[in-house]
């Protein structure tokens, strides 16, 4: 394979606030050759995760932090174009945490499947991937919405959000949306079906927007944000309200935690119950998510947005736009064309 | 009745921070003559609970707050000395929301009564009443202890803190209490069982010494007090964490919230729980607490404390002592004799 050059993306400085194009690095390198039981993948797309901005900071996580140095990973879609491995083919599309690079050797260990023929094979990473089953186990195995009740979501533009709002409508849920741009409110609005969209960013009293977008107090909120936008929602709940805690991406750029009034007596006032989870605490039951996601696709009752930016080159800016509200829809990278879509 | 002469305790000033002499006065007033249906109870306990303070404060909660000028009211038990209700004759041991005076007026709708023969009355206000069945609930309901696990509680020396953390070791786990003197840690252990219970207004490293006392983390952390001992905790806990918020009496006499770290995301990295509650929530399993509580009493595996104060006059200071780690134990006031006892 020594005729295959391979551009990976590497950290090469930790990001104390913002992220931007100093903390990566692209590099060069051929592929080495297989060894037996291993496969070579082609990268077709990369997922562009805020969650990534954690995982940048050397502590404890769920997850082993990145190395400096090392190519970066995350969730991606490619193409097996050699094997060793009786698994797998050439041809065959797989789902796993690839490198951020043009080609990645795996044993296959974890290395998933994908039948092109059911969906699009980007959704995997998107509205039938991580982010669609973040917000499925979210509002269906933590909010519990009832019909009838409101539901708040923030960060409700992006791709857990957009999700979680939706399905919270298909519950017969009031929803009301927090984003960063009139453009996004509207398509949650008209596209989405929201009944409310804030823009945090343009508001001048954002309570007595969510107050009004709330007239019976607040039920399940989705929180994919933290930070004052957190604050004010909690101000606003109702007794047994359940907060579901996904992200506090206002918080991952942040050198050291930013202060908040200390505000868990809401939670008692009001016998609120508040959960963080990761999507892996339901993975036994990932199957059963996915194909009722799948079916609300199919019947048009659950739409989803994917910003698709081409060449891994630009991978470093699209994870950078996800903290500076220019990111809509699911963040992906089309390293290579997937020539029968 | 115009010979009975009824001493009322009134709030005058709603505390702005600590609550002192200044806030209450104490005034005389004869008893008025019973209307048909009403009954003249003779008070003999009040309960002197840190949630009062809550209640001092002019704003929307579960409880609508005192109102000034008025005598304050509490968990009570009294006498009744004369009865224009069927359902009552004098005698009659009961329990209610008596004012903080000598005498009250009930028209019996919320008045329960008690038997005295099964436990001493003052226990109705503590390991029989809301603070046990909050420690009951809070643990038995919310924070679900695993025999072997490990339970954190803040303001262990309090009312409701003694009860929870017994009824952890009773359910098998490791228990370390907060608490704010040598006097009642040394207590917590030697009397009540505690693992380990730490000094929180003597330690140099609040964090070092919980990290020393739970070495395989925090299961669940029975929480009575907020603020920057819940942080702490907060980065000890350990996956699938929950965290039982009962009281926050760090916060309540602050004018304004404290601010503190913006620390959720602890709550996502370890898919963990968070609930407020209040006792009324379980109220359909009042009775099957009450009789285990009671059981476990009776066999000695539970143990309570009572700082019982004589005088009604003294309620004030009583209640002030709460915030100051004076209180230790259920915090009692006896108004008159019980002479039966």
């Amino acid at each position: 394979m020594g005729e295959l050059i391979n551009r990976k993306i590497l950290l090469i400085k930790r990001p104390e606030k913002e992220p931007d194009a100093t903390h990566f690095k692209m590099v060069e390198a051929p592929v080495p050759d297989l060894k037996d039981e291993e496969i070579l993948i082609q990268s077709l797309y990369l997922s562009v995760d805020p969650g990534m901005r954690e995982m940048m900071k050397d502590q404890k996580s769920y997850t082993p932090p990145f190395q400096l140095n090392e190519v970066l990973t995350g969730r991606s879609i490619g193409r097996v174009i050699q094997s060793k491995n009786l698994n797998f083919v050439p041809g065959d599309i797989v789902y796993e945490r690839l490198g951020w690079q043009d080609y990645s050797i795996s044993d296959g260990k974890h290395t998933e499947k994908i039948d092109p023929n059911i969906a699009p094979i980007s959704t995997y990473l998107g509205v039938l991937g991580v982010p669609g089953l973040c917000a499925y186990f979210g509002l269906v195995e933590i909010g519990k919405p009832q019909s009838g009740e409101t539901v708040v979501v923030s960060g409700a533009a992006g791709a857990v959000g957009m999700i979680a709002g939706q399905i919270a409508k298909l519950l017969g849920c009031r929803v009301v949306g927090i984003a960063g741009s009139d453009h996004k409110n509207q398509y949650l609005i008209n596209e989405l079906g929201f009944d409310v969209a804030i823009n945090y960013k343009t508001t001048t009293d954002i309570r007595a927007d969510l107050q009004e977008a709330c007239p019976n107090g607040v039920d399940v909120y989705f929180d994919n944000v933290g930070g004052d936008i957190t604050d004010v929602v909690l101000n606003l709940i109702n007794y047994h309200a359940r907060i579901v805690l996904c992200g506090q991406i206002s918080q991952y750029n942040l050198e050291n935690p930013e202060v908040g009034p200390r505000n868990l007596n809401l939670l008692i006032k009001n016998s609120a119950m508040m959960k963080g989870f990761v999507v892996y605490d339901y993975a036994d039951k990932n199957e059963e998510a996915i194909s009722e996601l799948a079916c609300w696709i199919r019947t048009g009752q659950l739409k989803y947005k994917e910003n698709m930016i081409k060449g891994l080159e630009n991978a470093p800016q699209a994870f950078a736009n996800l903290f500076q509200s220019k990111s809509f829809g699911k963040q992906l990278i089309k390293v290579s064309e997937y020539h029968e879509e």
